[in-house]
């Protein structure tokens, strides 16, 4: 068990970036160091969690508007914050998060138009406001980010499935985002072999677990 | 078919106060005069709005927090609205809706402790603020209202199943509001008969109705 402060490590780029891979590999390392790490994931996390992330990619009435899929998003981050996020924080966990709240911003605040002090205003009064300790943001280039998703094979979901520009625009925003906030984010270049991403993101973190392996 | 311009009612109350029956009531008489009319209920009203019903009700991970609970209502309001009330309205149909926002400003916003303004502000954001032409407050006292809730007998929900305190605190947050909107507001005596507190209704929304019949 460890004995260090837990920290919180957002994942975050848009679809196909490898964020899910990167943030296993991560994981594994940091157990590896001795730490102690729970993995998690948004929309989800938690049972209530969950059964939102259900609703939004799985559409009960077709399409969610803009803003209650921005409020169902809020909701569900409170939820997960609440019940896992901050306990296992507080147990001196290290928290792995695959997207939080700057996908928010990067989605329905950017490319969905909502604008970003709105998904601040929401995160704020649902969550406190809560930031990552660090936020890894993974970039890719368009070629390679088409030919990961089509490996997945079909479209999964209400928001994957949306056109190339909505993606381009998410991708926009990610930049901006992490550009405003350079001590925050650290933007990993995600081309290449997984084991090379990986050491990237170790080096892009090193200062955390310095001096604080269990 | 009714020529005459849509009209938004939504009834208001603690649990018991007989909103369900006296919605009805009023939908009957209404469409005795010629108008249609649209019944409908929150948190629900469409799929989307439903199914957050559901997860309101029946939370999957034990109790909402405060917060997540607020966003979840402003989420299915949100739905609501753009999908079944808005249009509505625009045909030329009267809504009647078994409660609505001023419902979440007396449980989350005034009993459940998060405030009036982050209430209005989650509505402001979701909803564009949209308010009922006239809101009905169907007032009882404490006796008679405990007696038609163990007519019903066991407890359905998460909500309804609080205890007494955060009951007579909705009430109070309801009156509050009301008294700070009389033009808005038509608080209604529901002790009697459903047939005089129905006629009661009548005569509290006869304005709008005038020179309207279809």
């Amino acid at each position: 068990m460890s004995t260090a402060r837990g920290r919180f490590i957002a994942f975050e780029g848009g679809e196909g970036a490898g964020k899910s891979t990167q943030a296993k590999l991560l994981a594994e390392a940091l157990r590896a160091l001795g730490f102690s790490v729970v993995m998690t994931r948004e929309p989800g996390g938690t049972p209530g969690a969950e059964a939102i992330r259900n609703l939004l990619l799985n559409p009960p009435g077709g399409e969610w508007t803009a803003e209650a899929e921005a409020l169902l998003f809020a909701a569900a981050r409170a939820d997960h914050v609440a019940q896992l996020i901050r306990p296992a924080l507080a147990r001196g966990d290290w928290v792995i998060c695959d997207r939080f709240v700057d996908s928010s911003r990067a989605y329905q605040g950017g490319a969905g138009g909502l604008g970003d002090d709105a998904i601040l205003s929401l995160h704020a009064f649902g969550s406190d406001g809560m930031r990552p300790d660090r936020v890894i943001l993974i970039e890719g280039d368009e070629a390679s980010l088409a030919q990961r998703l089509a490996t997945r094979g079909a479209i999964s979901d209400a928001i994957e499935g949306r056109p190339a520009s909505y993606h381009r625009a998410v991708a926009d925003a990610f930049g901006n985002i992490a550009q405003a906030d350079p001590s925050g984010f650290v933007p990993i270049d995600g081309i290449g072999a997984p084991e090379d991403v990986h050491r990237r993101i170790m080096t892009a973190i090193a200062d955390l677990t310095a001096g604080e392996a269990a």
